[in-house]
Formats: structure tokens, sequence, C-alpha cells
């Protein structure tokens, strides 16, 4: 993988004079017909060994380029906040939005490679790190980025004599630490482990592009001639690579049975039943959130179902149970222009809370294959890999400590309409019924293949759908805390 | 002003039943106004002393209106990303934007409060905490804010009750923690640091509303009308209550000598002394942001100046001294939907770096008194307000540990047609040059006034601007780095 980077690429003074301005004038052209259709963004990783001159490409980059237009993201330690949530929080958080570059100087890589290099992580832990980042990076893909990816390569010896030589300048001193040369000696391990990870990783939408950086404008003008060419090709290239999508059977079911027919809506539960386990699960969810091992963890609620099926009751009596100041409701809107220029993830990432909290979703990033799906609003290919998205986004939540509760609230559609008309009669429920809702109910039939897919592709193991019979209000709220208090149990 | 709430209010249970339907559809239909015009946030403060039920008035606010549309932000202790940076911005990151309401149970006033009864700080430290939230919120007020600020008195009998029965209850005993108790035990000082703390900041605009807590339905029914009331009044009133503003003298100097004319434009430096200064004192910096006492500190640069002034040059010439993971380049352009629907400074406040960064903008909220002024972007009233703000903005950026250094980049009118000729000539400089930067050279005379009038009103003793002589750029450049490397050793 390293054997092209190690032939002593070289580029003399006088070339370099005459490639640089037009270079540079058509990275501009480009960087400006980026920002002014902001159609996609750039991601730029600067990989590869210490002493490589990353930061330096990084500068010329800068340099050559408008920086207003760019976003470095040097990456140090994880801050708390960082570190109470999933690994990708701190990435999704730097992601340049549409029309932007955004270099990585430090990338979701490093930790994975420098772990493994030092022994303190398996080749096996190596491998399922590598297989998040491809499915990350194909995300990022799918949803338009133009992604590079390269890798600074220097051979054993031109390392070492990269190093004495930066340590040698008094200028430059600062920039060799001990961890440098601890990091040396490991030579052999850190390439067999970085080549590991890059052959893993090296996709034919993502590929690794290795640099030799022996010579500064060698490499330099590598990385910019390479960014110019594929960052021209996507600008001038109107139709947008997608990736081919088998289009779903239309069939759901043959025998016209689903899930949520055989959903026993019947069930019921008295009055005075009611209150008396609302009260029980309420003082047990209480308990349970105050407990010792909670604040090692954190819940998200995601709340979805029929219009009219009582979300907003049964959130409520899960507020009503929790201190207000670890609990938080993210109603789910329409997205912002800043949510609009970013992966759709995105504006779900953002909300993901710390550890000793519970964020209930109201509505959810499944309006992807909902809503999203049935009235047309993204294309087959975008909801198909939604599924994925949505299970690697899920995973990594759980993989971080959090307790993940789906509940799909279930009614019939004959109580819809009986709720609805309640609420158009009910002066201080009005505004919670819209021509929208009366629009959607036309669509029962398309929205129930689109919640039966949906169950059947996103109910996992660690994040499981509870289906809650919600004919009768009572019997789904006690239904939903019961499952609450029983998830955050099993976790603790 | 705790006495009218120690008579004993109460509510009987016919009049809440009977008040709180109507109450609740006319609070719904306001809010829906609300989010319908998005024309003002509701920032709500409920504060009070322990056992005040101030938990439970949230959860009925949120129970009456639509809680989609309400933050309830329940504030606890400061996580590290946010105590490495100035006391409110955890706030600010808190704001609701225009059409939400922001419940805040916990609030800006709560270190304070309770630092003081502990007498872990001063009165005199307790009146400038004041002096700051009074300020504060009179910027919200500025910026169109309904600020409605509830304290929840009990008198020291009815807190004993009812911290005992509280504790009585098994379903309520963990809402009484043996801090609550602690705080009993001081309940004399509490309520003498909270009246003062309530009298410095009970203003015309943003008065305090104290409810006697003693009865939960008067206490309810009581912010429950207030909100409505206020509400209706400012969605109703379309007329914006704006604060008289004098307006500004017309003329700046009547001898026409401004600070701009007196700066020796004349000064150079030969590119021989050029180099070497540079060398020296990139060196220089270098090392003081590698310093151990600079991980206490974060850097703020602000580059302002006329077009073409040479900023970018400037600006790269610091970028390429420090290390590129610990600083960033933050261009202002025109404001998201997201900061449009906040406070101006919010989108400023928003990139505060952690200590031991260094940021840079490129351009700033200078912007206010400058562009905005000049081009009747804002009010006379938003722009003149700006300089206070800013300078409390500034201040309170200085006391949490940052330095910060403010640099006007200034040429003379014909050096700045010099080099727009020259950027239209030379290729890859030619993306730097704008049919705005000419429109705005026809309004040198008026930028000159704000100009002035911004180094008079916000050049301070904290936070003081560097009028940078920049006709010749490489005497311009090493005094920027020279001036920086002086501001951060004297902070070391």
């Amino acid at each position: 993988m390293f054997e092209s980077a190690e032939l002593g690429h070289r580029i003399e003074k006088a070339s370099w004079d005459r490639e640089v301005p037009g270079l540079r004038a058509a990275l501009l052209d480009a960087q400006y017909d980026l920002a002014a259709a902001k159609k996609f963004p750039v991601v730029i990783l600067i990989a590869g060994v210490d002493g490589a001159g990353k930061s330096a490409v990084v500068s010329t980059l800068n340099e050559w380029m408008d920086p207003r237009h760019i976003q470095t993201n040097g990456l140090d330690e994880p801050t708390d906040e960082e570190l109470e949530r999933p690994y990708m929080w701190r990435y999704w958080r730097l992601l340049p939005p549409k029309g932007k570059i955004g270099i990585f100087d430090g990338s979701w890589y490093s930790w994975p490679i420098l772990q493994r290099a030092y022994g303190k992580i398996s080749g096996e832990r190596l491998d399922q790190d590598m297989d998040l980042v491809r499915r990350f990076e194909q995300m990022l893909i799918d949803e338009g980025a133009l992604v590079l990816k390269f890798w600074m390569h220097l051979s054993r010896e031109a390392q070492k004599k990269r190093l004495k030589k930066l340590e040698a300048d008094e200028n430059t001193r600062w920039r060799v630490t001990p961890r440098d040369w601890r990091h040396f000696k490991l030579y052999d391990t850190f390439r067999e482990v970085s080549e590991r990870a890059l052959r893993d990783t090296s996709t034919g939408q993502a590929p690794w592009i290795v640099v030799e950086a022996t010579d500064a404008r060698y490499q330099k003008l590598t990385v910019g001639k390479v960014l110019l060419e594929q960052l021209r090709a996507r600008l001038d290239n109107t139709a947008q690579p997608r990736a081919q999508v088998q289009a779903p059977p239309s069939i759901v079911s043959i025998d016209g049975v689903n899930i949520l027919q055989k959903l026993d809506l019947s069930r019921k539960l008295e009055k005075a039943d009611y209150e008396k386990q609302l009260e029980e699960f309420q003082g047990e969810l209480n308990l349970l959130t105050r407990h010792k091992r909670f604040r090692d963890h954190s819940v998200i609620c995601v709340f979805e179902g029929q219009d009219a099926a009582g979300k907003g009751g049964s959130i409520r009596r899960i507020t009503q149970a929790v201190d207000a100041r670890f609990c938080r409701i993210q109603p789910v809107a329409a997205p912002t222009e800043e949510e609009r220029a970013q992966p759709y993830l995105w504006r779900f990432w953002r909300h993901i809370p710390r550890k000793g909290r519970l964020l209930i979703f109201d509505r959810s990033w499944y309006g992807r294959v909902l809503v999203e799906r049935v009235e047309g609003f993204c294309s087959e290919a975008d909801w198909m890999r939604a599924y994925s998205e949505i299970n690697d986004f899920e995973a990594q939540m759980a993989k971080s400590g959090t307790i993940l509760l789906k509940c799909w609230l279930a009614i019939s559609k004959e109580e819809q309409l009986r709720r609805f008309e309640e609420r158009q009669n009910t002066q201080f429920k009005r505004f919670k019924i819209t021509e929208e809702d009366w629009r959607n109910r036309e669509k029962w039939d398309a929205y129930e293949a689109a919640i039966c897919d949906m169950f059947d592709r996103t109910s996992t193991e660690i994040a499981p759908w509870t289906l809650v019979e919600s004919e009768d209000k009572l019997y789904g709220r006690i239904k939903i805390l019961k499952t609450l208090c029983r998830r955050i149990e099993e976790a603790l």
C-alpha cells in the first residue's frame, strides 16, 4: 500500500514556481463555485505519520484558497461533553455545511489506530471501528459530500531524518515531542496497523490517497492537484452520482396480514387500576433515574405513532415522574437552514444528551422512512439507505451507554376519526388538529406499509420497537411507563 | 419585598376548576400566535426558595401549553466546556429563539445568590454580578424578548412545613435533599441576600413577580394569569416598545481632525528587516502559546479594517505561527436563520473558544456599529445600544481569562484604490474584489465617522483597540504580531 510512496518523489523549485500560480487560481475558482452553489460539502482528511508535514499541508491549502470558506479542525483530546456521548458525536459537530470545505487534521481514524498500535485494543476491535468509519463515510457520500482522504507517508528512514531535522532547527524544535519519538520506536507496528485500517476503508467512492511526504513541494502539489481534479469533476458533473437502489417490493405481505393488524387494540385498563399503576410506575421511574448508576447512562425515548394516538399525553406521564432539570422534550419539526446544509441525521446528533439525562423525541429520525417516504419528500434511494444509517446511529448510542426506548403508538382508523372530531370540538385541544392531519389520514394504507417496513428493518436487539396498543389511552400510557422502567432496570 | 407573599393567599378548588379551562385555552391561543408570528421569544425564570414547588409550576406550564414550543432548562452544575468560558455562556446557549418560550428552572441568579448566602463572595461582588445580570436582561428586552421573572416565596415557617410534608410522603421524599436542610438553616441569610438581588434587578421592563407558594393553586394560577396578560399585551401591541434614544451628534470633531487622520501611514519596514522580525515574533508567539500557563487563557483576535487593508495576510502570519489544532478563523458573514432568531451577539457567543485556544474573527460584532450603522441595516437605537452591549461582552470574556486583541487596519483612500485595481488585475486575487467593495468605498467618510465613534466608545482598558498603520503591509503585520505577543506575555 505504501510502496509507491517510498520512491523518492520530488518536484524541483522551477516547476513548482511554474505550476503553483495556475493551480491556486483554479482552486480558488472551484472553491468559489462550490460556495456559490452550496450543493455539497467537501471533507478533507489529512492523516499520516508523525513529522510528515500534515500541518504544513493544511496551512498551504488555507493559503492557496480562501480560508473564510474552510473550516480547519485540529483535533485534540475530547472534552467531557464529548466523552459523555457516542464516539462520532464530536465529528458530527464539526462537519462542514454544504458549500464549505472542512479539513480534519486528526480525524475519526486517529484514536483507533493509536489504540491498536499501543496494543490497547484488539485487531477485531480495530476492524469493528473501521467498519463504523466506513459506514459513516458512505453516509457522507450518499448525502452528497466529496470525501478526500490523504495519507502522508514517510519511510522509516525518512521519518527519522525528518524528526532529527525538525529538532535541529531552533524554530521547529517544538514540533517534535517525546511522544513522536515513542511513536517512532513503534514505526513498524504503526505501519502495519495503518495499512490494515487503510485497506479496510479504501472504498471506491472514498479511496485513500497515499502521498509521499519526503519532499514538501511534491506533497503539497499532489494534494492540491488531486483536490482540484476531484472538486472540479464534482462541480461540473451536474448529474449527481447516485447509488443504484433496488426498488423495494410493493407487496408487503401477500396475505394482507401485518404486525399492526395483529395488535390487540381492545386492551383496556380501568381508571382505578390505571391510577394505581401510574403512581407505582412513576414512582419506580423516579427512583431509577435517581439511581447512582443511572449517571453512567442516558435515556432517549422516541415517540412515533399515528396522529392523535396520544403521544403528548404519554410523554407528559414520563416527564411528570422525573426531575425537570435532567429531562428534555425535543419536538421534531421542519429542519432549519443550518440543518438543511448537513447530512440528514445531523439535526438529531446535535441533540444527543449527556449522561444522566433523559431526552424525549416527539417524532424523530423515523420521519425519513415514514412521512418523507410516503409524501415523496426524499428520493427512494435516500429513504432506502436510511434504515441502515438509523441502525448505525442507534448502535452507536447503545454502545455509549444510552438506553433507547422506541414506542409506536397504534390506534385504529375509527378511533383516530373519533379523536379528530373530539379535538375539533374541544376549545383547548383544537390546536392539535390541522388540515395536514386530515390529509395524512387519507393515506392511511401507504403509511401502514411504511410503518411495517420500518418495524422489520429497524427493530433490533439493541433498539427494539415497542408497539403500544393505544386505543385505550390509559392502557398505552402504563405500557410505556412499564417498558421504560424495565429497560432502565436491565441497563443498570 | 416579600411581605405580600406571606399573607396566606389561597384559591379554592371550585374557583380553580372554574378558571383553569378558560386560562388554558387563552394561553394556548397566545402561544400559537407567538409561534406563528415568530417576532419575539419569551424568557421565563422560575426562581425562589427550596421546596416552593418550582418544578411543579414548570410542569403545569408545560401541561397547560403545547410543550413542543417550550424549552425547559433545568440547570445543574456547569460542564467543563461551560466552565472554560465566561459565566453567561451557558445561558446564551440556552436562549429560546423567536416564537418559543424558554423556561429556566435555575438561572443566572442561582450561583451568585448561593455563593453570597454561604459567604463565599462579598456583597460587592454580588452587586457586580447583579449589575451584569441587569445589563444582560436589558439586552434581551432591547432585542424584543418578553422577560418574566417569578420568585416563589415561602415564609420560614411555611418552608419548614413544606419540607417536612414532602419528606413524610414516600413519593416525594426524594425531592428533599440534605442540601435543602442546610439551606433552610440559613433561611434568614438567603432571604436577605435574595431581597438584595431582587431589589437590584427589578427594573421597569423586567420586574420581579413575587408569588406566595404556600398554596399550589394560588401559585400556579398567578403564574398562568400573569403570563397570559403579559404575553397577550405584547402580541396585541404591534408597535414594539422601543427605548428612546438620543440621536448622536452629527459633528464628530469640529476641527475635522480625527484619530484616523492622525495616524502616520508613512511607517515602513524594509523587506530584510521584515523577514527578520517576522521570524522573531512568530517564534515568540509560538513559544507563548505553548507556555504552561497559556492553558488557563484563550485568545480572541478581532480583525477589522477598510476593505483591502490586509486582514487576510495579517491573519495568515498569525496562523502560520501557531499549532493548527488550537487555532480557528471565524469569518463573519450574513447571519443564518437560527442566528436571526436570536439576540444580535448570540452568533458570536456561540463561537467563544475553550481555554488554550486561539480564535480569529475576520470581521466581528463591530459590524453592528460599522456596516449596519452606515448602511442602515439596523435602527439607530440598535447600534447605539450596541456599544455598551459590546463592552459588556468583552468585559465578560476578559474576566474569564480571555486575552483580547482588537486590530483596526488602516490605509489611505488612495492606497485602497491602488489595491483594488491590483486585485482586479491579478488572477488569483480577483475573488477578493466585488461590486460591494466599490460601493463601500463611496461611503468612505460615513465609515470614517463610524470608525472614530467606535474607537471612542469601545476602546477600553481591558479591550483596547490597536490601530495598525497598514499602508505598508509589512509594517502592519509586524505591529500586529508584536502587539499580540505583548498582550499574551502580560497575561501569563
